[in-house]
């Protein structure tokens, strides 16, 4: 791929520039410990996430209605919480709880990269997570972006094609004007089957400690890179 | 209206940020002269922004199908573009002179006074110009938002109430807890109408010299500000 063609950069953030996992153990183990409940908050955490992905899927499949993320993290915070009894989640401390995901913590190396990002890219995001989430989590952790895409408007959900063409519309680039960053290989994957650029972005820990999968290289990513430092590094050069 | 309650500032863009008016009367103006044309170049911006709204209006209508502001400026050029035969404007001619919209300067009150909003509010837009437009205007001018939501991708364009409706629900918030900041008194009369709050930020000089309406204060605002500077102290007073 000719990277020189490259205009715009489309960021998924979910894990890729937040993270997730050690915001939602944390709150959960400050909850657990102020009920005097015993929560391996970790888990909790990866169940929560994956829950979503379970819950995305059956929109994905139209089994269940269109809904943002936001929706879709309550549901499966619903089943999550009913597997942690002692937690003695009601409905209201549910629904508090489910705002933990608009307060994510970003991953120490993403803001000032992104920033550097900008002075040759527009930088934006491309996410399955709802807008206002990225919204609120990225002004609390000063993240700044040219632009914020969420599949929750664009009709389809990644790793749909469609979504991945209907946000290039919007941004207004041809697939092979615009690059995918994430830290997830099959959103790379997917964004690659309609013609855009990839760049694969390591990020050990997404899931808790001695929960990474494979995070070598990938030959078939246009660029890997080690951290955000890195990518930064790779496009600016 | 209970200001104290208001979380996000959503703000019209078009003549109540950017200046198109003078962007694009330069732009016309510089390409009149380098082709040894006679065109009134105030009148041509004026005309051009005008045959949008003329677009815009039937798109509402459901007479032409769905599009955004960037194919409706191209089929408005062209009504134009025939009215000044001096100028012979080619389709390519045509396609690149509507980029103009993508650099439209910004009021030189607006960046500063967006940013002193941002420390209390959620400020983001909500406009009836694309998406694209606005991303790009906005980095080029040095304007930053916690986001940018345009009626291309919620499915109604502004004064429709679902509109306003559809982009309070992508914010995540009530009615009650949102101000719309424009402009133009029908976009806040719209606005006001589904329960949003109302502030009036006076542009003279947006259609140019000379063609302003009627500027003054309006009682059933919920704020009358002078300029951006007045709008920032009296929402952060």
């Amino acid at each position: 791929m000719d990277l020189s063609r490259i205009r715009a950069l489309t960021f998924d953030v979910g894990g890729t520039v937040f993270d997730w996992h050690h915001t939602i153990r944390d709150e959960v183990a400050s909850l657990a410990t102020r009920r005097g409940a015993e929560v391996d908050a970790p888990r909790f955490a990866n169940e929560w996430r994956q829950g979503m992905f379970g819950v995305l899927q059956r929109v994905r499949s139209g089994e269940l209605p269109w809904m943002n993320a936001d929706e879709m993290h309550r549901r499966a915070l619903d089943t999550v919480a009913d597997g942690h009894p002692s937690l003695a989640l009601s409905e209201s401390d549910r629904d508090e709880l489910n705002l933990v995901w608009h307060r994510l913590r970003v991953w120490p190396d993403a803001p000032e990269a992104l920033e550097r990002l900008r002075s040759r890219y527009t930088v934006v995001v491309l996410t399955i997570l709802s807008w206002a989430l990225v919204v609120d989590s990225s002004k609390a952790a000063g993240v700044q972006w040219d632009g914020i895409l969420s599949c929750e408007f664009l009709g389809h959900y990644k790793p749909d094609p469609q979504a991945y063409l209907a946000g290039l519309r919007v941004v207004g680039v041809a697939p092979e004007q615009a690059m995918m960053v994430a830290a997830h290989p099959g959103d790379l994957r997917a964004a690659m089957a309609v013609g855009m650029g990839s760049a694969y972005v390591q990020r050990p820990g997404e899931r808790g400690q001695g929960n990474d999968g494979d995070l070598s290289p990938q030959p078939d990513f246009d660029v890997n890179a080690l951290d955000f430092g890195d990518l930064a590094d790779r496009l600016l050069a």
